[in-house]
């Protein structure tokens, strides 16, 4: 019995790696779009989150059913009930790609982000997508040492943004509202993108060592 | 031992409803701290937070309880695993209602939004509210008629966004990129606000009835 619910919970991890390497794709791509202008790159990005969903929704089902048939307790109990909370985050990871993506869309045949705005918000996707493929290894290997880069890589998010907002709000500043708008919620996107791989990476720390890394973030 | 499980969840749900309750406080202060550029009353949002997060760990570890002595099975686990995901629903409320607080806090001694903009992000923050405290009864009274109502609601929150864009993006906005800036993220947070109370409200109906009244919004 044991040894079934340890081989279905590597199962759900391995699942739930294999959510978060679609997650880098849609993060990948809806960068890409916004960076082309591309309408059709976007619009793949915003098709595929259906299939995220579909395959957190399955992630899900075997969740429950692990807690329904096998009754777990103690530290096994805490691992379903990450994996459960895990794929949520995995879930709106996607959904937020699919933000980025729409703003792609909006303005198309034109780029969102003025040439002076993109050297930072280039910097912000990358590190973006460096935290989702971070993550993904996290969670294929479940190995805690991975995840205190996060943490490093979090507060270089958080310094890009706020040199977003300085480039927006400055003297320098000649492109008007719109672009400054979409370049705050892209910026916004990327950051709740990268919070999220942070949580996850906690919450694999927590399953592992049974110990919080830090206290939950409020961004 | 059944009898013991369902008094024990209906406290779950008490204290769900308490916080729901809480961050509705949130809400009102953060918006009032908003409109009036107090920036006491936006401090007190942003203290007040960690007491909203200490009551939801609180929950969480009784849900863990629940799951770990008595073994739901079936709706009783549905309904504790609904009740672990509604109280990061709720937590993540008061985190939202962190950054309304955080942005009139910034702008102090000034006001974020400009006279112009005043009616919509009034009326955004007074449906957010209202959506809140319908969330509030709905967990207190696990009634899903009261659910209905949020659908419509979130309807009117996503028209309010579009007409804040159409004034900002408009060519009467003569107030410049800050304002523009702050209006949208904002709109977002509220937004979003609205978003977590339609899915503590499906979460809800779906434990009640046992069925998804709609598909996940991607908001």
């Amino acid at each position: 019995m044991r040894e079934a619910f340890h081989e279905q919970l590597e199962m759900v991890f391995a699942d739930l790696a294999a959510i978060s390497r679609e997650v880098e794709n849609a993060v990948h791509y809806a960068t890409e779009a916004l960076m082309s202008g591309n309408a059709s790159v976007a619009e793949s990005v915003i098709s595929a989150d259906s299939q995220i969903d579909a395959a957190a929704h399955r992630v899900e089902e075997q969740c429950f059913e692990l807690l329904s048939l096998q009754q777990p307790v103690a530290t096994d109990l805490r691992t379903v009930v990450a994996a459960l909370r895990i794929v949520s985050d995995v879930e709106r990871m996607g959904d937020l790609s699919v933000h980025v993506a729409k703003i792609a869309r909006l303005r198309v045949p034109y780029l969102a982000v003025p040439d002076s705005a993109l050297p930072t918000m280039v910097r912000m996707a990358r590190v973006a997508q460096d935290m989702v493929s971070r993550m993904t290894t996290i969670l294929r290997e479940r190995d805690p040492e991975a995840a205190g880069d996060l943490d490093k890589m979090d507060d270089e998010m958080d310094g890009l943004r706020r040199d977003s907002f300085t480039e927006l709000l400055g003297a320098d500043w000649d492109h008007g509202v719109e672009p400054a708008v979409d370049i705050a919620l892209l910026g916004r996107y990327y950051e709740r993108i990268a919070d999220h791989a942070v949580e996850v990476a906690r919450r694999v720390v927590y399953v592992v060592t049974g110990e919080h890394p830090a206290l939950e973030t409020t961004g």
